[in-house]
Formats: structure tokens, sequence, C-alpha cells
């Protein structure tokens, strides 16, 4: 007797894109699931703390919004996004560009607001990826962008990436025929990691040189704890580079706003594909930010966030250091390979460690969950073959006493696994 | 000496996709923007009365989302939408299949909270569209499906269709191959035609002996005027089709929150493009109209919408045929070609007219502009040759008084085109 199809394979009417097979659940994703555990210490999310949602503002906001123009603000609405909130964009990135010693001129036509930055990745792939184009990403990369791509069905090749950046010389080897470099400049998920100046030049020379278009992506920027981060990418070579920005590191993500900043020769056609996947991101949200933007209210609440979450980042490093005794200031490789390392981040949310030679990220991870502690395994965030010893720690969801616990718990883990 | 060539030209790094030549700014939103000259009573927008909106209810649900769960509502959230505004989705679409006699159990699982419907149309096209993929849509159809479809480079066939849906021999030439048929069958965009419910059963009949995945959107099929549309398609067999809903027109476009309901062999697929294309639709919205929609709030609102728009198609077809005459009981192809012809809607936003013959609306839209009035031309809506004599008509922006003056300015502007 044979066993039956199962009911759902009978006669299917459904023939699926050859893009779905690329399509996968998120792998950080179904990891989240497990670790989702009531009690759980989380060092796993990219969540930004809900502490920093300003709520009054956002309430006035609703308020004065509904009052002020409501048919404006529930009605249809140009798929560019919303004028004033597009001038305040072009503003505050010429601003910022200057402190940093750039002068860019964002006019507010070039400005796309978008339905989240990762809407704008979307965008960016349609208008330049075919099948099998090839472009090229950092190692690691934001493990987002590349599930955003990947419908397209693009060849994703890996630049060597360190802490100072892309490796320019890898570049070199790897950027013929590449329709973009995708690059997180400022305090990258995952590692943390920020571009240096010196890099940010060279990376900006050498691409147009080889007329190498860059997809910069920056939702980090603003969450520096010291000083700024160098000037971006685009500022060096607007007509060369796509620059894509978000509100939810600064406002709140639940709004689904970002921005992306585009040249003449693809802003039209990114606008038509902005048009074809939603018409428009929604017009009372984008007046809302703008509402609570006025006045410059960043200037004021974007410092609170910084000082708080460089103290978060303080909290882990002190932990770190306490568990697993202090970084050393020089090291040879195998005192590296011996030991748990870890950077330290300028800004951002994330930190980035390694376990000792010997230990994998992903079979640590339930022996930590059992001990109360949840962080995200590094290797997937490899477009390639994955350092195995990675991890990305989140500092910015716990508390500091609950960053000291899952700390602790997270040294516990890693001496059950190393059966000590 | 040689003419310099332009600078945008020079050495562009941007190489854009295959895909990116098919996309193009939408003639409708091109004829918008001439038809924006303030005065001009426009029966050419697709966009709700800003009447309905139901803004004290908007603002209250603000002010208690963000008291019950600022921390929720502002947060990263679920793909799949907000759990209790896809129970009530579920619900309402199972109570109203019920009040049509038939049985559609929505599982809220299989619900798919998406940016917009619009953005259905994206999600869709992702999963089930390759390169060259044949996909049958109607003629005329919605402008905005077909722009949605074409980034993913689809051979797009019109099946023909008259005043009571598709027609179904038409039909079974052509559906060999097809990844779907697309459908709007209550209150079409742009013809204000429902499909019968004779119509109805024969196409479900038809669909599943070919195997024809249905794509049913239904953004206005609750802008009934007397009677409620028959049951939809997907009630019928919800194996073989996706059906694609909104809160536009019940609640507001500018929240930009719509749905999808997909059977489980494709659910998975659009879930994963949901996420890559903007992670989640804005939770703070989701959890406004989930809010709103509490305790039958839709029962009691749609009604008065459903009044308004009556009132204004009547005003409509009371004008047309005080300016062209009354539509004839009965005509011979030779009368129909000598005048203005219009049809009745059922509900919707959209009447559907055609000139007499010699006349082209194309034509006709600039002395219409010049005389006050502007309408959309119809040959647009067909995916090949379209019948140019035809226009769209929205008898739901302008106020009753305005329709009459917008009917006198076309009669004026057709006897300036004749030459009368």
């Amino acid at each position: 007797m044979n066993a039956p199809l199962p009911p759902d394979c009978l006669n299917s009417p459904w023939q699926l894109a050859r893009r779905a097979e690329r399509m996968n659940p998120s792998v950080i994703r179904e990891i989240l699931k497990v670790t989702e555990r009531p009690g759980i210490i989380s060092f796993a999310g990219g969540l930004p703390s809900s502490k920093t949602f300003p709520v009054a503002e956002f309430e006035a906001a609703c308020a004065q919004v509904l009052k002020d123009d409501p048919a404006g603000a529930l009605q249809y609405a140009a798929s560019e996004g919303y004028a004033p909130l597009r001038q305040m964009v072009a503003e505050q990135l010429r601003t910022k560009a200057a402190a940093a010693g750039h002068t860019w001129e964002v006019d507010p036509a070039q400005v796309l607001i978008t339905t989240g930055s990762q809407q704008g990745l979307d965008l960016v792939a349609k208008v330049l990826v075919d099948a099998g184009s090839k472009i090229l990403v950092e190692s690691p990369t934001y493990l987002g962008a590349v599930s955003a791509f990947i419908p397209m069905e693009p060849d994703v090749v890996s630049v060597a990436s360190d802490d100072q950046g892309v490796d320019i010389s890898d570049l070199r080897t790897k950027a013929a025929g590449a329709r973009f470099l995708y690059v997180l400049p400022n305090f990258q998920n995952p590692t943390g990691n920020t571009m240096s100046e010196a890099r940010r030049a060279a990376l900006s020379t050498v691409a147009a040189e080889l007329n190498l278009p860059l997809i910069e992506d920056n939702p980090y920027g603003d969450l520096w704890f010291d000083t700024p981060p160098p000037a971006p990418l685009t500022a060096r070579n607007p007509d060369g580079c796509i620059y894509l920005g978000s509100f939810s590191k600064v406002l709140a993500p639940g709004l689904r706003l970002g921005f992306l900043v585009a040249p003449k020769a693809v802003y039209p056609k990114l606008l038509e594909a902005k048009q074809a996947a939603d018409l428009h991101s929604p017009g009372f949200n984008q007046r809302m930010i703008a509402q609570v933007m006025q006045g410059g209210f960043l200037d004021r609440h974007v410092p609170k966030i910084r000082a708080l979450y460089k103290a978060q980042r303080d909290a882990m490093l002190e932990a770190l250091a306490q568990h697993f005794g202090p970084m050393p200031a020089q090291a040879d490789a195998a005192m590296l390979d011996s030991r748990l390392t870890w950077n330290c981040p300028a800004g951002g949310m994330f930190l980035w460690a390694r376990l000792p030679q010997g230990q994998r990220a992903v079979d640590l991870l339930p022996i930590a969950v059992e001990q109360g502690v949840a962080f995200v395994p590094g290797a997937p965030f490899y477009a390639d073959h994955g350092d195995e010893r990675t991890l990305r720690l989140s500092f910015v969801t716990p508390s500091v006493e609950e960053i000291h616990r899952g700390v602790a718990a997270l040294a516990r883990a890693m001496q059950e696994q190393a059966g000590v």
C-alpha cells in the first residue's frame, strides 16, 4: 500500500517564482523565537530601548496633526513623501556633514521617504539588481539587507573587512562588474565597528576610480558616544552613492519611517519602484514625525539616547572585564584564541565578541538560554563562510542590572560548554 | 566641434536592472498633475471623500494606544501583523461570507497585514512571478496592480471582460501556463462594474478545473449602495485564491494599512517577502485601527460612507441624464455610438463612460480642463489595446453641487470638441 500524498501537495495550483526558493525565514528571527522565553535576559534582539521613545511628544503630535489638517494627514499622498519632512531630512544631513568638515548640498528633491530604511534596501535591489548580478557586501554584514536583496536573485559576494572597514585591496579584486557595494560605516550591525576616516577616504576614491556605486546604510550614525563618526561616504561623492537613513533608532521603529537620498541618475526609478510597492509611506506618521522634530527636538532628545546607551555599553564592558578578565592592551594570537574577546563600539547598539578556540556560538546558545541569557551567533551575518566563534551582544534593551546578570550567566554557560 | 555629452551621461556608475526599463511613471499620476490646477472640479482622482475619515475616533485611539502600551506600539513587531487586528479581519470576512451564504473559515494565521493593499500586490508578484511568466488581468484593470507586477517582468495578458466580469471562454483560451488571474470583482477600478453571481460561480469552477490561482482584490467591496455584492471568489475556493483587502476606503488611506489572506501553500513565502520588504507594517497604525474598530464601529460608520457615495453617484447620474439625455433602456449600436454612454455602478467610487464615435478621451481632457473639469481617460487601464473613447469618472471626491457643475463643464467640452 502506498502512503498517501499529503493533501497539501495534491493538485496545488501554486507555482512559486524561482526567487521564492532563495527566500527563507530569517535565521536571526528563528533564533529570537527560541530565546523569547519569559525571564531570559536578551542580548539578542536589535530593539531600541523603549525608554527612549518620546511618548508624550508623539501624543501631542497626533492631536496637533489631526487638528491642523486631518484631511491631508489621512488622505492618499505623494509617493516622494511629505515635503516638510523631506526638507528637514535634507537640512539635517547638510548640517551634520558640515560639522564633519564636508559640504553636502542635499536637495530635498533627492530625498525619498520610505517605509523604514528596510524598504530602501528593497527599492535599491529592484532598481539595480538583475538575476545573477554581482553585489558586494561587508563581511559580516546586516542580514536584513541580504534578505532584501535576495528576491532579485543577485550573486552576493563578501569583501573582507576588519575593524576599520572594508579591505580596499580585496575590494579591488572583487569589484569588476559589481552593481554596488553595500556598507554600514557607523556602529555596524552586527559588529559595532566604525569605518575610519582614512578608510572612508580610500574607499571613496577607489569606488570613484572603479565606477562602483556605494549603498551607504546609516541607521545608527546619530548614536555616537563620545565624538561623531567621520562624514558619510555619500557626502564625498553624492552622484556615486545612495544613502539610507532611519527614524527608528532616534524616535521609534513602530512608525516604520526611514528615507533615502539618491542621485538624479537613479531617483526617478527608485520613486517608481516606491509607488508600485506601497504608493507612499503613511502620511499621518510622516506628519507626526515632522511635528515632533520641529524646533530642534532631536538636538535635545538624541543626546539622552547616547548617554543611556553609553552607560549600558560601559556596564557591559565592565561586566565582561569582571567575568573574563580585562581585554589585554597587547596580545598575541594564541592568547586571543584562549579566551573570550570583544570590541569596544564607539556608538550604536551592538558589541561583537569571539569565543575561545574550539567553542561554537551556535552550540553555546542553548546552554546560555538554560542559564538565563540569549545572544545571536555571528555566523549567519556572513554572506559566505561565517566565523562560528563570533557572537553579537546588544547592550541597549536590558537594564544595567540585567546586563551584569546576563554576562554572569554567559560566563557560566561558557564554563559549562568548556566542561570546566 | 562636437557637442559635449550631457554631464549626467559621463561615466555614470549606475547600471539599472533590466526591470527598471519597464517601470514608468504612472500615466494616471502624470495626468493628475495636469489636472491639479486650483479651481478644477476633479472627477479624476481615486481619493475617498475626506468627510468620511473618523477624525475624532482616530484622535481618541492615538491617545488610548499610547496610554495602554506605548512600548509595544512604538517598538519593532511581528511581520505577520498585530494579532488582535488579524483576528478582527478574519472574523469580519467570515461574517460577511456567511451573510452572502458561504462558509469561509478564515484562520487569523492566514491573515497578513500589509502596508496598504498595494503592498499585497507587490508581495504576490515577488512570490509568484518569474521573468516571462504569463499573468492574466481583466480588460480594463487597475493600473496600480500592473505597476506592482511589472517589476517582476511578467507577460501581462488581458482577458476580455464585460459588465458581468471576465469572459469565461476567452479565459479558457488564455489560461494555459498562467501563474494567476488578477480580478477586482466588486465595483471595479476603473469601470465600477461588479462580477455577477453567475459569473463568479462559473469563474470559480473553471479556475479550479484549470488549476489557475485567482488573486482577488477587494478594496471597494464594503461600499455597496443597495445590496451587498455576491460572496468573494476566495470564499468559494480558499486554497486556490489570495484575497486582498484594505482599510483605505472604510477608514483612511493615510494610515497605509491593508491585508491579505493566503492559503498555507503560499503564506510562508509571502511572509518572508513581507519581512524583507519593510519588516512589518507600522504597529502604531495597526493598533490605532484595531482600537477604532472595537465594538463594531465599522457597522455604524460604513453605512454613512455608503449613503454619502450613493447620493453622489445619484447626483452624477442625474446630471449626466440632464445634459446628455437619459440612457435609453434599449438601444442599438448606432445609437450608442452617437452619444455619451455610461453605466450605473452599484457601489464603489467610479463610473465608466464612453464618448461618441470619433471622439478620443485623451483629446477631450485638455478642453475639459479649460472648461473647469478633469477626468481620467480610460485607455491606459487596458493592458493591451485600450478603448480610446472610454473615461473614468469618480463621483466621491467632489460635492453634489460640484458634480452638477462638473458634468455641465464636461458637456461644454464635448460640444467644443465636436465643433458644435
